[in-house]
């Protein structure tokens, strides 16, 4: 498949009907989860607070993961070394495991599998597959969230003149791209970061507001190599964090790229904004001549381990 | 003070004896704090995994703020916006509300107010008197540690020659930091992106192993630009990620300057690395001709706001 193709399958993804059930009583959540998979803990975590919520993106878990611990661990190969370790060692601590995969060794584990019904795509193109159970688990979407959600996702594509533009800037002079996001969407804009690495394969990097106003605004007024990144900020509709951006960008006379949420819903702006993301580091790839599904460096890391 | 004086001063805050009385039962932390006031938060959630431990740096707080939460609010002014509009809410929900500043509109307020003796300090130079409470509340020093951590604090300097000699290779060449920690010092590299920041006045990132391998990997390979960043990785005793680490390094083929560790025990080491960027951002900004106390235009900020 076309990876371009690939990515407008998110359109379908948003439909799936995959449901975390979190048993009959749990006091706290932990997700495990690295890169591709990992974003869809950071990003309900965000989301959804009425419950401490805990990521682990790496070997080590929590010393109070417990009987009253629901642990969902994410991995789209269900292969992921971390995520296996850390999943082990919550059956073992007797927390309720369930697992979100397209089948490896996390396919037949703990006291939940969520199987994604495709095993072909990309981790990160797999997003929706991957965070659609946690909103319909936890009650954050309703029916015409969904279809709102599908609809804007839909309205984009590769063809998207915006994304290209963007894209285009960036390339034509080599730029760094930086991504300013805002709760509740700071984890998209490290969803951005990761697809500029992965797609387009340049660093790039991403904070959020107001956490930014307090140490990276001195930098932008003042750093070298100024003109040298290209920095995209995420619209916001609150108006303290509205006001805080407009005041950085003239107080720091830096100019911000602005991107627009498209809907209404939380889950149609957010997967909306995933989306654009997604097509923007692709043209970005594209324009750089690199391929953007190569991810053979991972590959050979993972099995030098 | 001179600022290299008011670096040299964490050796002294290594002692403080402000210890966080967690109250008779809590059953989650939350920690609300921004920039250089924040970073202990985010330290401390690395370091302590008893109970879940919730960060805010923001606006919003977590719906689930019960009787069970330990909150702690921490500002060094202790007028931080962000900070008081949280411990307010906490205060409202029944929390147990522990704060830690110098004085301010926090400064008498809620269960326990943890005094920071002197206000004459930039934020981020005070990370000694914030963070130590929490070691001290929640068993994770003892005597000897802190023993040593004050040790290697004072083995470190502005003379240091090796903190200057990386700054003066990222001067030189007007390269951009990036800083790549690993657990339990992951917020060690958010610290150094945050001082590069704010002594230097130049824009830096900072990323974590094993996550990384998920999505800067393939970019450390093929990226423009890529002489034009000055990576820096602080060296792992855990056999697994210096495995990674050197394994990236090969693949990617990219040079990793390491900054190695000083001290066995974790508060020894953890002060130690922290005031290591201390001093290589100091060096840097006074390299660059920047004036490392100057935080106005975030001054201005806030009276804009």
């Amino acid at each position: 498949m076309e990876f371009a193709e690939e990515l407008g399958f998110l359109k379908e993804q948003v439909l799936f009907k995959g449901k975390i059930d979190a048993g009959r009583r749990f006091r706290n959540v932990v997700i495990a989860g690295m890169g591709g998979s990992g974003i869809v803990g950071k990003i309900f975590s965000e989301i959804y607070t009425e419950k401490p919520v805990t990521l682990i993106d790496g070997y080590s878990v929590p010393a109070h993961l417990s009987r009253d611990t629901l642990f969902v661990a994410v991995s789209y190969s269900g292969n992921t070394e971390e995520t296996i370790k850390a999943a082990e060692r919550a059956m073992q601590k007797g927390c309720r495991v369930v697992t979100i995969s397209s089948g490896g060794e996390l396919g037949d584990y703990g006291d939940q599998n969520i199987h994604i019904p495709r095993s072909d795509l990309q981790p990160r193109s797999a997003i929706g597959y991957m965070l659609m159970p946690f909103m319909e688990g936890f009650g954050l979407v309703d029916a015409a969230d969904i279809k709102e959600a599908h609809k804007v996702v839909e309205s984009l594509d590769h063809n998207n003149q915006e994304c290209f533009a963007h894209a285009k800037r960036i390339s034509r002079n080599k730029k760094i791209p930086v991504v300013y996001g805002a709760y509740p969407f700071s984890s998209v804009a490290y969803r951005w970061k990761t697809q500029f690495n992965e797609n387009a394969k340049v660093i790039a990097y991403c904070s959020s507001f107001p956490e930014l106003n307090h140490n990276d605004t001195m930098a932008l007024a003042e750093t070298y190599r100024k003109d040298e990144f290209y920095i995209m900020v995420f619209d916001s509709d609150r108006k303290e964090i509205k006001k805080r951006i407009a005041i950085t960008s003239r107080l720091t006379q830096t100019k911000f790229n602005f991107i627009e949420f498209k809907g209404k819903s939380l889950a149609a702006r957010l997967f909306y904004m995933i989306h654009y993301g997604d097509y923007l580091s692709y043209h970005l790839g594209k324009m750089r001549g690199v391929d953007p599904t190569d991810v053979r460096l991972i590959e050979e890391l993972k099995k030098a381990l």
